[in-house]
This record gives C-alpha cells, structure tokens and sequence, in this order.
C-alpha cells in the first residue's frame, strides 16, 4: 500500500514564505512520515490516520498568522504505479468520528473548503461519490454542491476528521482512490458576508 | 457534454484582492463562457478551446503583476451527474499543438506545473496516464515524475496548450474525464536556484 499527498500552502501575504516554512516546521524529524519538497508542493507519505491529523496542525498553525490562508492536497493511495511501502499500512483503524467526539477539540479555526472523491478504476465510482455526500451530511460539514465537488465548512478538526474518514472509507470500497482538497481560512470574500 | 472548470488565483502578496480582480476581469462580458464564484473558486462552463484560452490570459495576466502566483484548476468533462450543454461542444476540432506553432506565441511567462489526468469509470485509466506523459515529453513540457503527478515547465503558452491537449485526448479515450492542474510563476524557490 502506497499512501500519501501532495499539499502547498498558500498565504495571502507578502511575508508569505516564514509563515509557510513556520507552519511545516511541526513536519521537521518525524519518524511516521517520509517527506521530500520542490518549488510546488510538499509530498508526505504515511498512514492516513497520522497523514491528516499532521496536515491539520499545518493548516491551523498557517491560519493563525490570521492572514488569508488555503491549502490544497492531493491524496492518494493503492496508485498501482507505486510501490507497497509497509510504513503506511494504518497502525490502527481510525474509528469513525462521530458528532459527540467534537465537543472539546475544535480548533477555533472556521474552514470552508472543497474536495472531490476520486475513485479509479471502478465502474462503480459515481456510487461512492454520491454515498460520500450523504456521509459529509451526516458528518454536518456539508454546506454546499459545486460542479466538480462538493462544498464544506465547519471547524478545522471537523472538517480534517470527515476528510480523513472519507479517504479511509474510500479506499475500503476502491482499490485506488484519489482525493482532492482545497482548505481556505480567513478569506475577506467569508468577512465581507 | 459538460465541460468546464473550478479554478482558483493565489497571489502571494498582502495586496491580493486587486490582482484577482485584475485578472479575472477579461471574463467579464463574455458571451462564450458562463461563470460562477464563491469564496473557494470560479466555475467556467464553455468549449474547451475557449476554456484554456480564457485561462492562460488569466494566468498571465496575474503573474504580469511580479508577484509569486499560483493558479489551481480542475477540469471535468462528461460527468454523467451534469446536464447535457450544447454550450460546452468544441466549436472546431482543436488542432494538436506542434512545436513550430509556438515560434512567436510565447508568453514570456515561465510556468513551473503539476497535473494529473483522471479518467473516470474506465479500466484502462493506467494506460491512458501513461500515454499522456508520454505526449508531454514530445510536446517538450515535461520536466520531472512526482507522486501522482507530472511536473512541467515551459512557456504559459506552451504548457497551457499541452494541456488543452491532454484534457481533449483525455475526453476522446473516457467518457468521464477528469484534470488536476496548479501553476506557478515568480516562485522565490526558482529564483534561488
């Protein structure tokens, strides 16, 4: 099993690379995640349940700078193309979140976000697509169809948990599944409403 | 046939609003396109010969400003949950793209990128990926693998048109086609090297 993601960050400021380099500071000698960087993006490869809780301290951290913050990531995992990697197999299911665990770990980041589920290979994709919408609701992080994806908001923690659970029940039903994600903090357009 | 895109412009300056603005102008009043935004993204809906064009000017446009620049973009075509728009058909065959076209058309905007094609529902979806780096290595765009991802390089306008291209021979081979793109310009990463 091969499983990880592509994210960048992208700060809407001059001073835009201490507040990147600050928040992906916490990534810095981690032994439960392998991770290399170019110009673009960041790779991280891991298991899922040590992948997002390690992608959400990147964001908040990002968003508390209070300047306009998204990050976009990529995941993926069972790419046949790659290679098993035995560090990424889960050390331990991730339970399902439900609402009650929420009490006590928000974040006090509010996010709006988008992301799509991409199964490959599967006939049966628009299935899993439409089942995942109805998990977001239930999850109470649905906010909104978009073409192409659906809309989310909600707290940081709550909308990383959804995201990581939608990706683990992804990959149970497809063997190679692709998840898109684009998170937003601290947008004027959000303000201005 | 549905085709369009939700794409985003990150300008990493303090002033960001008015390069967004500046840029996304030359969408105003076009007939040829349709468009939506919220906070997250701008949704176009239109020919994919429009659709690439519309973009790179929007690219370009905004990267003119200096500042460092990064546009996301998902492309989807036939998406069996849309609705049918007679809007989105190609108005003429897009013609592949040779490399004596681009003498004169450059842009002077040099573009870092990554994209992954995504065809949908379909079996042989590995082959088809496959076949597209190949196309970008002729089209001389190519620059480097990435975890589920091609890197490219080269002019705004040769990689825009690369694109256009791949997403059209994407949409020939499978039904459902989906395209992740995000682009670069005025990164300080490069200009450190």
């Amino acid at each position: 099993m091969f499983i990880g993601c592509q994210f960048s960050l992208y700060p809407m400021t001059s001073d835009f690379v201490p507040v990147i380099l600050g928040a992906i500071k916490s990534l810095e000698g981690r032994t439960d995640l392998r991770k290399s960087s170019d110009d673009l993006s960041t790779f991280l490869l891991g298991p899922p349940e040590v992948l997002f809780r390690a992608l959400e301290d990147v964001f908040v951290d990002a968003a508390a700078s209070g300047v306009h913050v998204v990050m976009n990531a990529t995941f993926s995992r069972g790419c046949p193309g790659e290679p098993d990697e035995p560090c990424c197999y889960p050390q331990q299911k991730s339970p399902s979140v439900t609402a009650a665990e929420w009490d006590g770990k928000v974040r006090g980041v509010d996010v709006s976000a988008h992301f799509a589920l991409l199964p490959l290979g599967d006939t049966g994709y628009m299935n899993h697509i439409v089942s995942e919408i109805d998990e977001a609701k239930k999850a109470g992080v649905y906010a909104a169809p978009k073409h192409f994806c659906s809309k989310l908001a909600g707290d940081a923690h709550r909308v990383f948990s959804y995201l990581e659970n939608a990706f683990d029940r992804g990959g149970v039903k497809t063997a190679h599944t692709v998840m898109t994600v684009t998170l937003s903090a601290n947008s004027p357009s959000n303000a201005a409403k």
